[in-house]
């Protein structure tokens, strides 16, 4: 089976699973306990927090917040963030931001929505035009999760913050984060982050949250993550991530590097009579997103998973309308709508199974158009 | 090590680690993926609801929401429950639903919290006293995480309902779900469970939903768990609570039986010089509290964990103040608010380790009363 579908999760990271077994049999403490093996688990907790503020060069601006998940990280932001005024986003982002801040309009705030560009990105300026003196929160999504655009959220930041300079800043972090190199920019107030999507378990995300800004829980509780997120900490959940980040942060330029160049190759195997290229040339390399004009996605899909290959028709999350929002966003037809795939990377993809996948979508697509769009004739 | 602090969290079950390991290897699927490996996931995530639903009889009666802790739980029943007019509660609650009661205010809603007895049970009338016309919902936890005392929810419910039919009533079941045999009554509308007080996992939870309720989400995003709950699913998660939620009601009633009897049985060995009682003796035989009257808890638990015995002093999670919050509603003098100590057993807890731990217990509290109480004097 060759997995193509690492945005939607990844398999989780073996080593990583092995270093925080001792979690679920010896150091099952609770880390608020206090006696030993609580300080135990509650210093365990500290060490991934760093390690994973290191990551982006949070360490001493940043804070981490443990959440259940990127979707939760991207709740709180929000609701936690967004309490008066308008809230300005783009129409390009995962539903955990989309549905927050179209859910704002029922607690009195106004949500505002930036037109993406054909490739999923949004301009500074569509950001700016909607940012005036009562917006509290902009959140735009560092890369986005359906065509793998990048979008530069430090400029942006900037801007939206010279505009306005009591607006906070948000981005959902998850499909850059373990992926892409850089550091996060002092303007950026909070950055949603997931497991999963780099080799950790399903039910662990986090929030980083600039040093000093002062943020509303969203679980109420014991007080635990420094009362911004109660409930007891999925200590072994956090300590898988935290080492799954750490990997995955050691080979970040090489692997961006090495998948940009599968991704690439991908591109130049595709029959291009068949499969139209949605994403940019220059998106995230874990990131190829193409539509079988014309054809239905999800026959496609399972059409290749019986032939072993495994991959997306866009956001895993967000699977009940027959088009994405995202997609249609972008502008495209329905012909192009029906037909999109994304396949999504990981470090461990490797070159045989680029050359294997073109193959078989290539036939798949081919069998298709011969035998399903045949018989409709 | 003797461990008597199951109600601040459990071993994890390894059995139940072992039935669900193929969601860290094989089946890492995203449940929301439409191809095979999607579809193995999510119908894996379909029977585990089952299996909890039925745990408490709640087949067909009752939905279930998987979320990430009992807290979150907890606080999705208050803040979609309880939206207009005033909620009622108690002022025995776990900070999850206490805290989260008491946020209200913030949003326009009146809290009000019902005296507790002595024991920490509430009396129906302290609930119906506050019930009012306006009350949107009543809270009332199941089984004291503090003192053990179990409320009778299936009777106060029916009251509720009698005085105000429209109020919904939600119980924080934390510390009752997998240690009492009940069936969930049909009066009560929502009831938070948590995996990790019973041999689950860290970072699962669920919530009991009465059919036909509707209910506002909480975290809203891709429309996971019947768009009641959005994230993706914490799958390893949740099949390793649903097996260890089996396991235990298989044997649930015999379990009570026998830690009823060694709950007595530590009472009778204790020095009651010594050790207060404050538990209620008809309690849940899964927790007996004690104060050691003029002595610090704090210390004593420290004593204790370095001579092989590892208890509470009251609720791991709400460890900042000096006195706890319930303890302190139950009406107790600052002396004996000190000097708690909360044994919490397991099914695995044996007839030695009560007498062991007793033995450890009584040595422990003379040797502080000679040591750290002379040295003051």
């Amino acid at each position: 089976m060759i997995y193509f579908d690492n945005a939607a999760t990844t398999r989780p990271d073996e080593e990583a699973l092995r270093s925080a077994a001792e979690f679920t049999t010896d150091l099952y403490f609770n880390p608020s306990a206090r006696y030993g093996g609580g300080f135990a688990v509650s210093k365990k907790l500290g060490e991934a927090r760093e390690t994973l503020l290191k990551t982006l060069g949070g360490t001493g601006r940043f804070d981490l917040i443990f959440t259940s998940c990127g979707t939760e990280a991207d709740n709180q932001a929000i609701f936690s963030g967004g309490k008066r005024g308008n809230v300005v986003t783009t129409a390009g982002e995962h539903a955990a931001v989309y549905s927050s801040v179209n859910e704002l309009k029922n607690r009195g705030i106004e949500p505002r929505f930036a037109p993406v560009e054909r490739d999923g990105s949004v301009r500074c300026e569509s950001i700016l035009h909607l940012v005036d003196e009562k917006t509290s929160l902009v959140s735009v999504v560092h890369v986005n999760n359906e065509t793998g655009a990048v979008n530069d959220i430090g400029a942006i930041a900037r801007a939206v913050k010279q505009k306005n300079p009591r607006t906070l800043f948000h981005s959902d972090g998850v499909q850059a984060f373990g992926k892409l190199s850089f550091v996060l920019p002092q303007e950026v107030d909070l950055y949603a982050v997931s497991a999963h999507k780099i080799g950790g378990l399903k039910g662990t995300g986090a929030l980083f949250k600039r040093k000093g800004l002062a943020l509303d829980p969203y679980l109420f509780g014991g007080g635990q993550e420094g009362n911004l997120r109660s409930g007891t900490e999925n200590t072994f959940g956090i300590v898988v991530f935290a080492y799954a980040a750490e990997k995955k942060f050691k080979t970040v330029r090489s692997d961006l590097e090495r998948l940009g160049k599968m991704r690439e190759k991908l591109i130049s195997l595709l029959d291009r009579e068949i499969f139209t290229l949605l994403s940019p040339e220059k998106g995230s390399p874990y990131i190829l997103t193409v539509s079988a004009v014309g054809m239905r996605g999800e026959v496609l899909q399972r059409m290749l998973w019986d032939r072993g290959l495994c991959m997306g028709t866009g956001s895993a999350c967000s699977s009940k309308n027959r088009f994405s929002r995202v997609m249609t966003a972008c502008g495209y037809t329905e012909k192009v709508l029906d037909g999109v795939l994304r396949c999504s990377f990981s470090p461990a993809t490797t070159e045989r199974e680029i050359t294997e996948a073109a193959e078989i979508l290539n036939s798949t697509a081919r069998e298709y158009q011969n035998t399903v769009l045949q018989s409709r004739a």
